[in-house]
């Protein structure tokens, strides 16, 4: 038996997520189709975490058991060969059988990316937010600044959750412009259900003056969802690395 | 009778290219029936130049003759509403009755974009050209200095083509690399058919040591299409700007 990871860059668009349901095309779907194709035996795979319906990923990451004696590193060209062109295997290699590509994360980083102009972008349409608002970039920047550190970001979460622990901490949030697209990436230990898409759905209405800089601090305080921002879209996006 | 001038942005990956075809589905048409809905006239829009199918554009320009009354600057909002989310009409204005898209040009830039990586990149398929040889950036900077100036560049000009004037003043070439992306930016005052498309796949192939850099005097100087590289694939190449 060895447990292989592989990581996985992905162009959501088309699917209905990481994670398998029945009737819907998803992303760890293709890949396991693709393994019982290579070895013959019925792999289930674990993703470090879903994705949503529209989301991206640069460095997802999913480990499987086999009994395939296939070399690790030949996974990925194996793998490639049978997947769909909006999928792609980066890297496989043998790790401890310990090693769980959900359990084992110590943190993940997030990009979103939002497209800020009076005019919609076709080029940039899925793979960013369109943002027709102005926006302050100074207060951005400062409130995202009060994300920072371990806090309990259940006002960050999607209402309907049930998970209980909702302290998470965030290492870090940088931003930055560069032409008309804004960056946003986030760091931290953990996030909960749609915690960066809020964040960022937050931080926008700050920067158009719908919500003030405090409400960051009130948010944290009360823990209540209604007062956040709007949910940006899946489509802007990325799961970029997952930490172990 | 007033004449308006238009800025495009288009994501060409599902279109058979700019210009009207039977049957086929292209970017002046969807223009053309949104102006027919506007205006109730069977406008023809004349574009700048083609673009060719899977080819995208920043800043294709078109112009059209209208009897309407319409604000200039409101057909940008009306045809975008019309529009489908691929095309995009980044501003609208009345120009000189003697402006044509086409003949009024006096130079165009366009940009190519190379995905350069061992393995295939999902999120970029459709926007740029996946190189995966390793690629000599110094050998493909020096030989495209020799590109500059004005020559005949028939040698970079799709067999079959009727054009008997095939000499072109190449103003600049800029090249960048960030990160996997490899930019090649290509400003002159007029392009062959394909030109853009070949000069890239000669600098490819430059690049990868399946040509040297003396080539691109050799083909300038004998003007033979079969001594240039391949032709880089449409989805890579961007209509950046046209200028008046």
């Amino acid at each position: 038996m060895r447990n292989i990871k592989l990581t996985i860059e992905y162009d959501g668009s088309r699917y209905y997520g990481w994670q398998k349901q029945p009737d819907y095309i998803c992303i760890q779907d293709e890949i396991e189709k693709a393994l019982k194709k290579i070895t013959n035996e019925n792999i289930e795979i674990n993703g470090s975490g879903r994705t949503d319906k529209g989301v991206h990923a640069k460095g997802q990451v999913a480990s499987f058991v086999t009994n395939s004696k296939i070399d690790a590193y030949k996974f990925k060209l194996a793998i490639n060969s049978l997947l769909p062109k909006d999928i792609a295997i980066l890297t496989s290699e043998e790790v401890h059988l310990d090693f769980h590509a959900r359990f084992s994360a110590v943190g993940k980083k997030y990009k979103y990316l939002i497209y800020n102009d009076k005019i919609r972008s076709p080029i940039n349409r899925n793979y960013t937010y369109h943002v027709f608002y102005e926006l302050d970039l100074d207060k951005i920047k400062e409130s995202a600044k009060y994300l920072i550190g371990t806090h309990d970001f259940a006002g960050f979460m999607a209402s309907g959750s049930v998970i209980k622990d909702t302290v998470r901490t965030i290492y870090d949030i940088n931003i930055e412009k560069r032409n008309k697209i804004l960056e946003i990436n986030v760091n931290g230990n953990g996030f909960l259900y749609n915690m960066v898409r809020i964040i960022v759905g937050t931080l926008v209405d700050i920067g158009r003056n719908n919500l003030s800089v405090d409400s960051i601090n009130e948010i944290l305080l009360l823990k209540d969802r209604t007062l956040a921002g709007h949910t940006a879209p899946p489509q802007g996006l990325y799961l970029d690395e997952v930490y172990y």
